[in-house]
């Protein structure tokens, strides 16, 4: 017999792998289709692991990873905002606020506070955890189009100053990963893949 | 100036991007498509987290999430080893050692030897951390064919006794979930999915 809270558990575990079929505007690096949010998720949690020491305060890292691994999920319902698309962006806040409800509300009551608490604290920006999470978060989306010769910013014609005032926030969360960053722009510039 | 540290994080990290490239046996659950290892090891990761009440002791979560975040690496250089599938899995044991070695030893050594542990860890089996890994990733593979009336079980004419044989670590590892994968065989056999 299956108790009730574990059928809840498992109602929310099988909507979750719904994520599997949002697409993300990014490649994968090594090959050219669409990256899906939660392969993303996975690569995310997995860089927040092995690039920890570069916060600039010791962190709760099982939050981070926590956060890495559930943040995404309202994208099921409200699907992927691209950073450079300002109508999309615009409700993005809306949307996602009531794709938080219904999905983490599929959990028993505790856990879907639990999980609510982690997605509102990585939105609010002011813990290092969540400025941390959003940094890696960012320099993870960053990476296959520094891997593929600018890859999505050149495909949308994304110049280099607006990719660095999208990315700036990677330098409040862990300054040590925005030089590395700003020196990706920086190349991409200079090979001219995208303009100043 | 990136340190040569973290350009050997960097490394790994665009190396580990090709698990989103090796491909399972077992479909998403609400779409055709054949799963990849990637966006497994998430929602491995996501179980793990939203199902971890029920492990039989008291566990060290964040070391289950580290396990499942990095456990399927070997697979890029390994390829994916179907479990009902013996000759795949005769020699499993010795292209994963080869592939740990390189894929981990992309990393500096002190992380290398961490993420080499945590591998060793899940393969002996040893810890209530690495049976209740085991048991989630069971779980998860067994999720989306009893969501879709059978999955890859009848695609590969699998009965419901070799099912039963494969999970049986889920017992081991959680046996609150070895009842619900046990539920989920009975009722596929009572549906007529596959033979007992
Ligand atoms: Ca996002």
């Amino acid at each position: 017999m299956t108790s009730q809270r574990l059928s809840q558990q498992l109602a929310f575990l099988t909507e979750a792998d719904q994520l599997k079929t949002i697409l993300r505007r990014t490649s994968l690096i090594h090959d050219p289709r669409k990256e899906n949010t939660a392969e993303h998720s996975w690569h995310f949690a997995l860089m927040a692991l092995t690039l920890a020491e570069h916060a600039p305060v010791p962190l709760d890292l099982p939050r981070v990873l926590k956060i890495a691994l559930i943040h995404d999920l309202v994208e099921i319902d409200a699907g992927d905002s691209f950073v450079y698309d300002t109508s999309a962006m615009a409700d993005k806040r809306e949307r996602e606020e009531a794709a938080a409800e219904r999905i983490f509300g599929l959990l028993p009551p505790d856990q879907a506070a639990e999980y609510r608490a982690l997605w509102d604290e990585f939105e609010a920006q002011e813990t290092p955890e969540a400025r941390f999470a959003a940094a890696v978060d960012r320099l993870c989306g960053m990476l296959p189009n520094y891997k593929n010769s600018g890859g999505s910013w050149v495909e949308h014609g994304v110049s280099a100053a607006r990719v660095t005032e999208r990315n700036r926030p990677i330098g409040v969360g862990a300054p040590a990963l925005w030089e590395v960053a700003e020196g990706w722009i920086r190349e991409a510039v200079e090979k001219g893949w995208i303009s100043e």
